[in-house]
C-alpha cells in the first residue's frame, strides 16, 4: 500500500479530525463542509498518479460531498464528472439506472439514479469518492455502473475506516481500490487515530 | 454586462441546454449532473477576473450542484469553499447558523446550515452558485454570511434565469452579483434561448 500513501492528508486528519462516539470520525474542517482546496488538489494528483495509465472516459461520484475530489481529480485526467443524485422522491421514468443505497450516518435509504444519458457501455469509469465505511454507497455505484455495461476501471477513496471492512469487502471482489488514507484503528477516548501500514 | 459575458458558456446552453415546461431550463449535460470540467475552468478563471481584487478570505456554495464550480473558482483564489447543507431533520445544536430555503425545483422547504466554526466575522466571503431563478436560496446564503457578521464580496452565478427577477432583486439591494449567462426568455416550443445583452 505504499504507493497510495499520503502523508500529508493523515497528518491532516490526525491533526484536524475529530474522533466522535459510534465510530464517527468527522473530517468537517478540510473536507466535507469546509474544503481545503491544496490538500485537494493534492488528491486529485495523486489519484492521476495511480490510475491515469488507465483509459478512463468517465469519474462517478455522488453527492455531495464527493463532488469536489471528484472534480479535482477530473482536472487531471480531462474526463466529465457525473454525479449519482440522491432523491427520496424519484421520477422512475425509465430513462434512469437507479439503485438504493442506505445511509449509516443518516439511517435511511436513498433511491441513487444517474441518467442513462451520462453512462453507457463504452465507459471506462473511475469511481472517486471522499469516505468509505461499511461501503453501501459504493456497493451502488458498482451496481450503477454494472447496470449500464459500463467498465470500473478503478476506485479512489480519500479516507477509508479500513475497521469497518467495507473496503476490503471490494478489494475481494476484484476491484483496483486505492484509498489515499486508511484508519485502521480510533481512539474515542484519547482521540488518537491510527493508520494502516 | 460585457464584462461577464462569457460566450463559450452561452454557446454551450443554446447548444446543450433543453427548455421544458413550466420555465425549466436543463443543463444537466454539462453543469448539473455530468460536469464539462474544461468548461468548469473557464468558469472559475473568469470569477477570479471579476472578484479578485476583492479581499476574499473563504467561498461559500451550498451543495450539491454548487459545488464543482465553487472547487473549481476556489483553486484560483487559494482560499477554503465552504458548502452549505441541506437538511429536512436537523439537529439545531447553537453550533450552527440555519435558515430556511423554499426550494422551486422540489417544492420543499430545506433547513440549511453552516457550522459557526467556518464563518466568522473576519470573513470576505464570495458566494458562487450554479444557478439562480427566484433567488431564494441566494437570500438564504446572504443570511447565513450577515448572521455570522461577515461580508458578503460578491456573489457570481454561472447561470441566471433572468426573467425570473431574483438576481436584479438581489442587485437592487447592492450586492455585486455577476452571472456569466443570463437567460431573458426560453422558448419552450423551438427550445430557443436568449440571453440579455
Amino acid at each position: 500500500m505504499e504507493d497510495c500513501y499520503m502523508e500529508r492528508l493523515e497528518q491532516r486528519i490526525q491533526k484536524d479530525g475529530l474522533v466522535k462516539a459510534g465510530n464517527v470520525l468527522k473530517v468537517d474542517s478540510f473536507l466535507n463542509h469546509q474544503v481545503d482546496v491544496a490538500l485537494l488538489e493534492e488528491m486529485g494528483a495523486e489519484f492521476h498518479r495511480l490510475f491515469g495509465h488507465k483509459p478512463i472516459t468517465k469519474i462517478l461520484t455522488i453527492e455531495a460531498s464527493g463532488i469536489a475530489i471528484a472534480v479535482a481529480a477530473a482536472r487531471y485526467f480531462q474526463v466529465p464528472v457525473v454525479f449519482a443524485k440522491k432523491s427520496q422522491s424519484i421520477n422512475l421514468d425509465g430513462e434512469s439506472y437507479s439503485v438504493k443505497i442506505e445511509s449509516f450516518t443518516h439511517q435511511r435509504v436513498y433511491d441513487v439514479i444517474v441518467s442513462k444519458k451520462y453512462l453507457s457501455q463504452a465507459d471506462h469509469v473511475l469511481i472517486i469518492d471522499d469516505f468509505l465505511a461499511r461501503g453501501k454507497a459504493l456497493e451502488g455505484l458498482i451496481a450503477l455502473i454494472q447496470a449500464a455495461g459500463a467498465t470500473v476501471e478503478g476506485i479512489g477513496i480519500a479516507v477509508e475506516k479500513g475497521f469497518q471492512g467495507g473496503g476490503d469487502a471490494i478489494r475481494a471482489r476484484g476491484f483496483h481500490l486505492e484509498s489515499l488514507a486508511i484508519v485502521e484503528r480510533m481512539d474515542e477516548k484519547t482521540g488518537q487515530i491510527y493508520f494502516r501500514r
